[in-house]
């Protein structure tokens, strides 16, 4: 297949260049995508800068990007679920056995064989790992191409697929929270999508952040009020309150001052996860039968259920879009939050 | 009403010695009750040496024992679920509000009007504190007076009234481990009851023990297998294979040995408390959709329905049977675990 341009990290120091690829030809079984968007989460950056080595070494080159939208442009022989002009998505996933207990409870991101969108051993072959969406093009087995509904922005879509996943499957395993309090801490890619979640089930939402100056963004995205998590006052005055909390921080935190926040049978749900171990006081567990739980992402099946239901109620992230050229100075602005809030990069400027 | 003998500390440093108190009048709604057997449970010699000062100080005269078997011998005017000669149990409750929403979802022991057996503020106010089992009779509401199955051996349903209830409630909570993989860690008072509860709701159950000479006894209590958690070998074998674990072990341990133990969905639940925080990995629970969970003694309704079931089901706690002389003794041997697995005061010791 003709090479392909793209952007790759070529060592955890240097930053992100325009590079080419070479995808595999489609296999009968592969969609062949034309990136049209692709956001910016922070794994991306995690692996171009090899912060996860200790798990999961960067491989160099390194083409990061996970949050894909594009359109089919071919379709390998035996594929049924896709033609050619479908408007599509790709998220953390690519492969999976297909045979496992995880995979049989859909729930694909816990196979042992599951390959991850980039920086994956390339079970075809082709390349040393998985090249992600910071790409012209990508080539996928078509179990792990999503339908994208048709009324949505696209820029918009492409955070669905990591960000939009990560908070919905959490929110949904809960149970109905329609009419329960449920909180979202931190207001960030994943925490504003939480709360558009969160306020679509009929949730009463409140957004814990340490940024006063959020307070107003926090409420137009749907919270019904917001916590400024590190006056004690408003901490206590809701003590005991919450059904269940999402919580979004991957940085050190007090975790103890949200389970506190819990009332009987409360749960609070991580989908960050902060380098070192958090103290937990088993004492504020036990009282109030309370229960901490980990996520995430999510399995195929409640990827396409997320985006279907986006399409029903009109969801997508907020999003600065910017052209691929801007990618690094959009990971400095990524390390000082300063996005509203996912950058989603116009593929369309690879082509410059 | 007349003195009644009983057993108390009266500082955090001195014995148990021979004491008199003096239960209420029983009001209308009361049931007096003549103990005859009161299990000894590491609640008693925390609170008999002030070591949960911080949470819940000490008031002398301290008469601890909140696993209570007897007999009816007189009720007020007005109760109507028992009567003089039934044999009834009282567990860690006394007392609550009756109107709270933890009242109204039959967990008493969350309402924040809650009276424990001993040590709570008496709302009687015939004493500074209410008074436990270690005595010659006990004065409850009626509404915290349970029924005892009459085909149980009564030393040993004494401990049923909390290491039974402590246990049963996470494990039913759980939702139905018939089939599934079961985890006990720490084989005591509460891990015995466990293991117990587990093997008669048809669990495959597993103990976890630091300790290679309970290997034979856990098999005879109903385990399956028996773990030595300090064997990484065996721990690497079963990782990510269990469904439920209960963690009784209330001393310093690494938590996250245990929730690598879960597979998808797996809960682990402390009814112990650490002193210190625990170190969670966010990791761990993130992979695999685990959780942590907390679960306190359990409510009235539940402790009744345990108790029926172990009528049903000829459960009740392996003891060994002291008189009430030999309870200092008795602490010192709790402190180094030399119990099998529960001490049961014979009350008509303290009649001599």
């Amino acid at each position: 297949m003709d090479n392909t341009k793209a952007y790759a990290a070529n060592s955890a120091t240097s930053p992100l260049v325009a590079a080419t690829i070479a995808p595999r030809e489609p296999t009968p079984h592969d969609v062949q995508i034309d990136i049209l968007f692709c956001g910016v989460c922070h794994s991306d950056l995690h692996t171009v800068r090899d912060e996860w080595s200790s798990v999961m070494p960067t491989v160099y080159p390194c083409v990061p990007g996970h949050e894909i939208v594009g359109r089919v442009i071919r379709v390998g022989s035996a594929v049924t679920s896709h033609q050619p002009g479908d408007m599509v998505g790709v998220g953390c996933l690519v492969d999976s056995d297909h045979v496992c207990p995880s995979c049989q409870a859909h729930v694909e991101q816990f196979c042992p064989e599951a390959a991850f969108t980039y920086n994956s051993p390339d079970k075809h072959q082709t390349a040393p790992v998985t090249y992600g969406g910071y790409s012209e093009s990508i080539v996928v087995d078509e179990r792990f191409v999503l339908r994208v509904p048709s009324n949505l922005d696209l820029a918009g879509v492409a955070p669905l697929l990591c960000a939009g996943i990560t908070t919905w499957s959490p929110i949904r395993r809960w149970g109905d929270i329609k009419g329960k309090k449920v909180g979202v801490v931190g207001l960030g890619g994943l925490g504003h999508m939480g709360v558009k979640f969160a306020k679509a089930f009929g949730a009463r939402v409140v957004v814990f952040t340490t940024s006063p100056g959020k307070k107003d963004d926090a409420l137009r995205l749907g919270a019904d009020e917001v916590i400024i998590s590190t006056d004690s006052g408003q901490m206590k005055q809701h003590a005991g309150s919450f059904d269940f909390i999402l919580n979004t921080i991957a940085a050190e935190h007090d975790i103890n001052a949200y389970i506190q926040m819990l009332g009987l049978d409360g749960n609070i749900t991580l989908v960050g996860a902060p380098d070192k171990p958090l103290p937990v006081s088993a004492f504020a567990l036990l009282v109030g039968r309370k229960s901490l739980s980990g996520s995430l992402i999510g399995g195929i099946k409640e990827t396409q259920e997320m985006l279907d239901f986006c399409g029903e109620h009109n969801i997508t992230a907020d999003v600065e879009i910017i052209p691929i050229q801007q990618i690094n100075e959009a990971y400095e602005r990524l390390l000082k939050s300063d996005v509203k809030y996912r950058f989603s990069i116009d593929m369309a400027s690879l082509k410059r």
